[in-house]
């Protein structure tokens, strides 16, 4: 801002109105232009030449005629028009999956395809997402949708701003340049594609549509073969300097006779993992402990041992859930969250984890009432991070709905495709 | 905002831009309208009538006329005016502090009272506090200077909220609600008071003058005879959801042979702490571990040993060194901060730490190249927390100027006298 003419002031705020009106109606659901107006303090003309240009940029719609006991008359509501989609995608140990949200939050489509990512390694693995990603744009626009922009979560340290994986050591991918490599292989429109840890992407999954959604302070911990965290502070995800933070999995709080995935001993990962897991509640020859047995049915093995009351299970689960309250007490000293929401196999054995975990909370955690901390179990199942992804493309577009003119919606190709906003 | 036809968003941006405006000359100093104009984006007439009303409330004044070479026309310039003070006050184990900043960040008066805090106990503690605050706005008013606002740093758990704090172990207390207390004892005008964990406070002041002012993920440890930390996340203060977070020392990493204060075993703290270089450098009848010496004098007499080579005292630095960095390797990996600076007695014996403290991270951050992040030592010694109440309480001004005009300018009394905004 250095051109002392321009009206820098004015743009700002008509952008600034156009989002406050957009996110009006999604957090507050279908309504008339008075009632708009009402809620966010502009006058009635402006919020009507806001809405026509959100019309414009296929955002809004007439909705239902309002049955009045609102503010003013009743009259013609407004409502989100679903034509614009965020998509998120997924790559993980054994699957890449992708997910579709329009702009209303109805989920379009998920397809999760089972695949050995390790031992495919990175260019494979790539063309397979890029042609399910692929189909589900192409999918979209047979129903009449654009995808606005792409998401991809990834199992590692992610270096958000050139959307680079720097390492991922549970897939064994290092120095991956994911958004230039998926933009090359994706054709069609150009569309932003960004690029993040998949804990962080389910923690912004669970605040935007998780059984906590809205809570400030919110921390997720899942439990896969790695250990992810993901951190929403005063409402925003902490990242770091570099987009490295929430690496939670390797606090040197674990038993020092077991060495993590990333080669130490002693990694709260270690201790907490799925293979720590399997090591307590079964032998070797077990087959909740085979990897080709599909992880949902060897965890529903393992929980229906419990509700019977097997021994080993039951101690096993308990020792895990001290671990897990040890390194949780951490979280909760240092973020003081409203809710830590655990997930992947914690939230599938949530139950039988919780007794010990929390009696270990209450052990360590100093603030008076665990700072007002509760434990919840995450209800999102496998598809927090792709769900993240697709609210994150979508995020942009209620932060700055002027934007989508400028890519989706006119498909003028991005200045910078496949680049990071 | 409920009223559709109040122009709330003009009023809004209105309040934006003063600060704006008195932002740009805390930023880039001195400058004429002109300049300001050219900055900001705002067109030159909204700047002179936002300028005529800053100097209204006292927060601006003439300077002097420019030399040229900038935008525009030499011209008379617009600078801050020192007027309206903050005052930062602290309480720690054995002292009282206060520290008034004016609005240009020109310290005014620092003075520090020795008290044995445990002994006197609360009463008599806020007491002198309060003579001391007293005592510092007197002194401020006889110098034409009004005090906008206090912020009080205490070493423990604080509710900000409602300005109380839960548990200062260290010193013993529980359950006290400071603000209450001191606006009961400090007379004159009403002032808006603050209450915050003296290490949180100690972080804003890193974040607003230290030797990486300015950078926007930071985390502060400080070492005396508890170990505290605050992390600024993203330019902003990382709070938590009743205000306890950043409590780092009592991560369950230290020998579990060593009690903390806390009551608990094997806490950071009690591997890091005062008490824990204490027990590794001296014997017990050594007069560094005597309290009634000056800690300075005795951190002096260490590292006069340390630079001396003396074998017992860089073994023992050396040990608190990689302890050290153990837990800052946790808080690399969950906060991926640009820079952790150390202030306390850490800052004192900085040198001699940080090779093995720098060696344990390297070892332990799981981001390449540690995440970016480097080691400081804190040049603001003791002041720290003081000198971050006081810009607490300036940054009020800074972010809605026009509220100045509401209570100390006008010295029209505040709704609520001793609360919290």
């Amino acid at each position: 801002m250095t051109d002392a003419s321009a009206p820098a002031d004015q743009v700002f705020l008509r952008r600034h109105n156009l989002a406050m009106v957009l996110r009006d109606l999604r957090d507050h659901g279908p309504r008339s232009r008075a009632r708009i107006a009402a809620d966010t303090g502009l006058n009635k003309a402006t919020v009507s030449s806001l809405v026509a240009e959100l019309a414009e940029l296929g955002l809004v719609r007439d909705g239902d005629v309002e049955r009045g006991g609102g503010v003013g008359r009743p009259g013609q509501t407004v409502e989100i028009d679903g034509r614009i989609c965020g998509l998120g995608a997924e790559v993980n140990v054994d699957y890449v999956a992708v997910l579709v949200l329009d702009l209303r939050g109805d989920e379009l489509r998920y397809v999760r395809t089972p695949l050995d990512v390790p031992r495919l390694g990175v260019e494979k693995t790539l063309d397979e997402l890029a042609a399910a990603i692929a189909a589900a744009v192409d999918d979209a626009a047979a129903q009449g949708h654009d995808v606005a922009g792409i998401t991809v979560g990834i199992p590692g340290m992610v270096e958000t701003a050139p959307g680079v994986l720097r390492h991922a050591p549970n897939i064994g991918w290092r120095e991956v340049r994911i958004a230039d490599e998926l933009a090359a292989r994706v054709t069609g429109p150009a569309t932003t594609i960004r690029v993040d840890n998949d804990a962080n992407l389910s923690a912004l999954a669970e605040y935007a549509v998780g059984t906590s959604a809205g809570t400030a302070d919110l921390v997720y911990v899942t439990g896969e073969t790695g250990v992810g965290g993901g951190v929403i502070s005063d409402g925003v995800l902490l990242r770091g300097t570099e987009g490295y933070g929430g690496e939670i999995g390797h606090m040197p709080i674990g038993d020092p006779a077991h060495r993590c995935g990333c080669g130490k001993l002693g990694c709260w990962e270690a201790s907490v993992g799925l293979a720590a897991l399997l090591r307590e509640v079964a032998d070797k020859d077990d087959p909740v402990t085979d990897p080709s047995v599909d992880l949902e049915v060897r965890l529903a093995e393992i929980r229906r041992r419990a509700a019977l009351g097997d021994g080993r299970t039951l101690r096993g689960i308990e020792a895990v859930g001290t671990a897990l309250g040890l390194g949780a007490a951490i979280l909760v000293n240092l973020f003081n969250p409203r809710v830590i929401v655990l997930g992947g196999y914690f939230a599938a054995l949530g139950e039988f984890f919780l007794p010990a975990m929390e009696t270990e909370l209450d052990k360590r955690v100093v603030a008076p009432a665990r700072g007002g901390c509760r434990i919840e179990l995450s209800a999102l199942g496998f598809t927090a991070a792709c769900r993240g992804g697709a609210h994150v493309a979508l995020e942009a577009v209620f932060t700055d709905p002027a934007a989508v003119g400028l890519s989706a919606a006119t498909s003028i190709p991005s200045p910078l495709p496949g680049g990071m906003t």
